[in-house]
């Protein structure tokens, strides 16, 4: 039985309606309330961002370029009367009904810290945000660990190359000590993000050979195929430029940590059981259960 | 100063660059932490379900006859690199790069309670349900109190006709004395929901005139134009009909009580001032703070 057969039977997750898209019991909730109580950086701004975030902000990302197959684009209707029952006839018919929909001014947020950097647009010091959110990425699967809607808590630093570095691999240590207390022997490994093509080809071995992203991963629903669910990323000066982020004069650069909230919760229920409350009492006292 | 430039100059609120779309402070977020600890049914089902629901299911509840201009379709790209070529060129020549993608397997949740509905297909006994999460509505406005991402929090009954009825009752009915602890004086109204263009008229008429929604009104970012922070819904066999779901053999009949969590703290911003450590400690103890 997979795991995720696992959490339907046992009502963990709630099958609705599309792969990828699960509701949630009240005790995987208590699991994801916890971690997040796990998770800070002293003095941080908290920010929290709803799913969608400005359509102008992501296409300014770069984020078309890399992940096409991942975007969450949203569209609306703004007809009238008529534009209306046209619409409704052609979904009768069995037609596409969204074919006159028009692009709203959001879309679906791919990362949860991709809002928080167009509002930093400016001379900001160097400093550490907090968010964490849902996101989207317009990958139906099967595998329970790779959902369409899921949730990231990610710790920010903009200001110095030398200040990115060193919040990246604190951090990296930080969530790898915090995982090994849960009881999740991870593994770091480079990264090997999906960009898209043949053009992302050359930029996925850009980011292996510069080292940019580090994973930590574990068996979640694959002894094979481990899956990441926590990674550290140093974003250079990509986002200091394209959204005109200045540190001390020069353009700033981030990083940020990104903890899977949904992932780190199925690697416990994977290695801890389905059943929440048989969890280890260790396990259960980090995490407030 | 309107609410909204208080708040965003408070920093409570952060611009996220579209209308309707904010980035929310600690200080606001502990709020609505707090909110939650006060919401809920004793011996309730507690699902939790992400933004988005499947498109099949969000067809089947009918929305798109009532309320096509708020709602929001998912559509992303589904090409090759010839494909993907192009929709960059066309973005680059300031064109409409969305022309290309292709609709998603989801859409964005419209209501919190929703994708509950699908899950209950069958025969079912009477029973509370308790969901709470995100939902959208493609309504970019300068209202502060009319976000386009905002977070609901549900309390549904699902059994017979009777047993629908006394739930709103009683719910609406605790909500209000919840609301005058927290200091918002609210005010019961018949609920006009702006069903869309001229077959919506008539459907406006018969919900006003058959008291199927109720709902909890009061000032927040205009006197004039008092604003529901919450509201009880009488959905008759609506969804009991649209997804085959049975109680004691017959079509199930559904109610719900829909806290308006974003609402409820931008009156409790507007009542106590957007200084939340300056509140009413009667009001700070009840919510936690």
């Amino acid at each position: 039985m997979t795991l995720r057969d696992e959490l339907l039977s046992a009502g963990v997750l709630v099958d609705a309606g599309s792969p990828g898209v699960y509701g949630r019991s009240a005790a995987y909730e208590a699991v994801v309330a916890g971690l997040e109580q796990l998770i800070g950086e002293p003095g941080s701004r908290v920010v929290r961002f709803p799913p969608v975030e400005s359509r102008a902000a992501f296409v300014g990302s770069g984020y078309l370029g890399s992940f096409p197959d991942l975007l969450g684009s949203i569209s609306t209707f703004r007809g009238d009367d008529k534009d209306h029952a046209a619409l409704l006839r052609t979904h009768e018919a069995g037609g596409d009904w969204t074919a006159g929909l028009v692009p709203a001014d959001v879309v679906l947020a791919p990362a949860v810290c991709h809002p928080l950097y167009p509002t930093l647009a400016g001379d900001v010091g160097a400093g550490t945000y907090d968010v964490s959110g849902w996101v989207f990425r317009a990958e139906p699967s099967e595998d329970v660990a790779r959902m369409q809607a899921f949730r990231q808590h990610d710790l920010v630093y903009v200001g110095t190359p030398d200040g990115a570095e060193a919040a990246r691999g604190k951090w990296l240590d930080r969530a790898t000590a915090t995982f090994a207390e849960l009881g999740i022997p991870v593994e770091r490994v480079v990264a090997n993000d999906p960009f898209f093509g043949r053009a992302g080809r050359v930029l996925s071995v850009g980011q292996r050979s510069e080292e940019l992203k580090y994973e930590l991963v574990c068996e979640v629903s694959s002894a094979d195929r481990p899956t990441a669910i926590g990674s550290g990323n140093l974003h250079r000066d990509h986002f200091g430029e394209a959204y005109g982020i200045h540190c001390d004069g020069a353009v700033a650069h981030s990083a940020c940590f990104g903890y899977g909230l949904d992932r780190i919760t199925l690697a416990l229920l994977r290695h801890h059981g389905v059943d929440v409350t048989a969890w280890p009492s260790a396990v259960r006292e980090r995490l407030g259960l």
